[in-house]
């Protein structure tokens, strides 16, 4: 249970404030945060409370966005990492989650984007470096790939990595984005050195109106964790495990009861 | 244009002859069958209207849903697929089209799943061999891995194949299922022999409310369709080019409109 992590926006109404006392409530010793309402906040005053309550930063959500080809959007889309990266320092972050991006507006140029993701990184790490902030690439489910992610495996996201030291870009592993990869065994073996950031929520069926609240609480779906678990304990981590569910019930339910059921479905379905 | 093929779900409200007369009309020379209005207009009757018109059957589609455990099931799922064989053969269809099945209720194991697939192929075999039906693996988008096809990956499904000859056994390559991967450019080249169909639908955004409705007309979205085809030519594919589309607008609207903006997206986006 000390490796259990709320990600704010598993409880998407609270505050940092809210989140961080929902936390102390409930026993947890770790938080995942996300810049917007970090920024609503103010950075300073979210690193405070988080430390004045004993927590730790699991992870901060998120840079990236990299796609763009055009020139102001691309160098726009940098400053902006660079802003998060500032905050992850901030914050003590474990690492700075990169969403990567979709494909621009208009275009089916699929190797571009991904070339320029690369690129972007690249740009980014002696930023990073200098900050003491690792970078975390997270490969998405293929069903954001147009709109989202061009970042579609792990396998994907490890070759982007290997040019830089694990310490300053690893991955994220996130159950609901891998756990259909057939060889998503030998993809987190390889992550060895590499997984940044574990997260869990699950896959549920039918698949939801909206795509993007399309994850549900561990235990309602589909997802192997213990499976997806030992696999990266296997690979050598042993940081904390984050749950981030973005899920109209989940959002609607009161926050205290949605820590409640993770904390029981973390034990009944993460946990050996 | 002689390659072009309608598959029939794509005008979704005609029945066999209604699509086959379409066809003609459109200067078509193959359609895609479904085993539903084929058996509605009676197996026998239906190769008779095809082959008077001078249609050849690009593909049937489907069998597969080998993922049950229970004998019972699994027994009632190879009797079906031994059906589907004897329909594909009576139609002289170029494939006999196999989603393979999601996970059965209440299981989690997806490995489990995939090797029942592996298991349920190979008890085909030999039945489609001495009915001269070539089976085709369909690689389905990892949207569908819970509940429709645990077969993810070109790549996975290529070496579900491999034990089989490549006549007895292929793989189809359909855009809105592969378009994501990230070594489809590899996977491609090394189906090649095994490609026994050949699909083109577009990955739109933002996604439908409904996830089994998503796919798109070509030209309304993200893939880029020459690419595609490009690599399935070099990879030694010259046979049929099948549109396959679910997508209640396209559903909604004339089914002659349809066949013909089918025709000219194919020559804007598809051919060079």
């Amino acid at each position: 249970m000390d490796r259990l992590s709320l990600n704010q926006r598993t409880t998407e109404r609270w505050t940092v404030a809210e989140a961080v006392d929902g936390c102390v409530r409930a026993g947890l010793q770790w938080i995942g945060l996300w810049r917007e309402p970090v920024q609503a906040c103010g950075v300073a005053e979210a690193a405070r409370l988080v430390a004045e309550a004993g927590l730790r930063v699991s992870s901060l959500c998120r840079g990236g966005f990299l796609t763009a080809s055009a020139a102001g959007a691309r160098a726009a889309a940098l400053d902006d990492n660079r802003r998060a990266i500032d905050e992850a320092g901030t914050l003590g972050a474990d690492c700075l989650v990169l969403v990567v991006g979709g494909l621009p507006a208009g275009s089916r140029d699929l190797t571009g984007a991904r070339a320029r993701v690369a690129d972007g990184v690249a740009a980014l790490v002696p930023y990073a470096e200098a900050a003491g902030v690792r970078l975390a690439l997270e490969p998405m489910h293929p069903l954001y790939c147009a709109d989202r992610g061009v970042l579609s495996t792990l396998d994907q996201a490890l070759e982007m990595a290997a040019p830089f030291a694990p310490s300053s870009v690893g991955v994220v592993v996130d159950t609901f984005h891998v756990w259909w990869d057939p060889v998503v065994e030998a993809a987190i073996a390889r992550a060895a050195g590499r997984i940044a950031s574990f997260q869990v929520c699950d896959w549920i069926t039918p698949f939801p109106a909206d795509a993007l609240l399309s994850r549900g609480m561990m235990g309602d779906g589909h997802i192997d964790f213990r499976h997806l678990r030992r696999l990266v304990e296997a690979a050598g981590y042993d940081g904390p495990i984050e749950v981030e569910i973005f899920n109209a019930d989940v959002w609607a339910a009161d926050p205290d009861e949605v820590v409640a059921l993770m904390r029981k479905r973390y034990e009944e379905h993460v946990l050996d």
